[in-house]
């Protein structure tokens, strides 16, 4: 099955103690769309600006990402620039510039409109809904969010929240959005608002997913060389969604599963700066990484 | 297998959003202890004063610790007070009161002379490293520290890290101890230095063991109450250690078994105060929650 993708189409600065770059490829639907083209395929909704280069449309088609609706428009591309210190778990925005994404009203292109599996990137929650009212009958819908639209809009990201059947969040946001320090009575909190499930984004600790009542705990890989945190967070929802688009089963057994490809596709992203990892990837060494994390978890039961 | 451990045995006073209590029995020795009873026979070497009260003598007895190396000295007992705030990661300490702790010289009594596990509690490695000299051939030391120690008695101890088959440490501790910010880097220059293993406790993200350049990672159980999370890393080490002496299993498979059986015991310790949870657990809970450790880790291989 394939994914609808909406999200956005940046050109990120950034500087680790690592090494920097300038106007490399990212943003929620980049990572996102790379990261699940090692599953199934994926068709990207975003926009970018007159200035944004062909090399990267060619890499995004490589991946075979259908970009039909990625829109070109007049003006700049959407541009983030941080930096991360040595402890690489919280990124400092040293300046966005929205540019053209700030006009972006998602069209959802014709073919797209019967996509059964729908990821919603980390935009406007207003805008979220605006492209669940274009799709006709979604089997799967995940949406991310972020601190800066549950501080802005958090009438509007609740009432999107509805016609959610996963959320994926960071902790902190999970506490914020819920307004409770209790991880596990927040996280009900938000599953009583919509979402059947919940996948709770922990950094180098991992993730946890709530489901039906049910929790289940992935750690993430432990790393020597992370080069690059910068879009962890939508490499892991590419590698969850794109499992369960491949499959087309969303049982409690094939959902553990992709949380642990999400926690897969986020240990090689964080290798590299920009999608740099995830572009030069093959099957068997993504089935070899998944491997690894059952060899990490695995414990035998007692009598 | 028995244990010996040394460690504190101290009068607690508590702060923490869900109460409060006084002089409540806790220290190092103590948590390990009675989390350790539960799955053999624990020999306790450790100071209190004039002023300890009996019934809590009578708490440890009921567990059959024995307390023959117990000593009971004039003046007070050391004395910790501190609180938490709602995040209930960090401790506050408002006072401590080292009393006649500032005095102990753990003296080994000749009948644990041959044990063959010993627990070094969180006391100052010099005095750790008597301790060893006392003891004639153990199978495994494993053994507890803290920030004060690595800033104040650095190469003290180093020097008893030569002597020691498995560390447990913070996980913040692992990365001061090591002067490196990378945790798998620093797990692996502390293993250069003498322990065999190193158990990185991550308070509510679990833990990570470090085993001969294998890694296993077992979260911590997610918990709705949590009343006072004083002494989880001592009951922590106590389920772990225990579990290995009851076996008599050093196996890499039997170290898996005793790190969750450590989160187990962990997990039970903070939904009270002080001992209080730990002092009326029964076997079949434990093994119970065990299960449930397993039910929140596992996932099928994919082929």
């Amino acid at each position: 099955m394939s994914i609808l993708v909406v999200g956005s189409v940046a050109l990120d600065s950034v500087k680790t103690p690592f090494g920097t770059r300038e106007d490399a490829l990212g943003g929620s639907g980049t990572y996102f769309s790379v990261s699940a083209s090692y599953f199934t395929s994926v068709n990207l909704v975003a926009v970018v600006g007159s200035d944004f280069p062909q090399k990267h449309i060619n890499l995004l088609k490589r991946h075979a990402i259908d970009v039909d609706g990625l829109q070109r428009v007049p003006g700049k591309t959407f541009r983030w620039k941080g930096r991360y210190t040595y402890d690489l778990n919280t990124a400092e925005t040293l300046d966005t510039q929205l540019n053209v994404f700030a006009q972006f009203k998602p069209s959802i292109p014709e073919k797209y409109k019967n996509s059964k599996y729908v990821f919603l990137g980390n935009i406007d929650p207003e805008l979220q809904l605006e492209v669940l009212k274009q799709v006709k009958k979604p089997d799967l819908v995940v949406c991310d969010t972020m601190n800066f639209w549950i501080s802005s809009k958090k009438k509007e990201l609740i009432k999107t929240l509805k016609h959610v059947d996963i959320l994926v969040i960071n902790e902190a946001e999970v506490r914020q959005l819920a307004e409770e320090k209790n991880l596990v009575k927040a996280a009900r909190m938000i599953c009583s608002w919509g979402p059947k499930s919940l996948v709770v984004k922990r950094g180098e600790y991992g993730a946890l997913f709530f489901n039906k009542g049910h929790i289940f705990s992935a750690p993430a890989l432990p790393l020597e060389d992370i080069l690059d945190p910068t879009g962890a967070g939508d490499s892991f929802a590419g590698g969850f969604v794109g499992y369960l688009a491949k499959t087309g089963d969303i049982s409690d057994k094939s959902l553990r599963r992709a949380i642990v490809f999400g926690s897969v596709m986020a240990s090689f992203n964080v290798e590299d700066f920009s999608v740099g990892r995830l572009d030069r990837l093959k099957w068997p060494i993504i089935k070899k990484r998944f491997d690894q994390f059952k060899v990490l978890t695995h414990f035998d039961s007692v009598r």
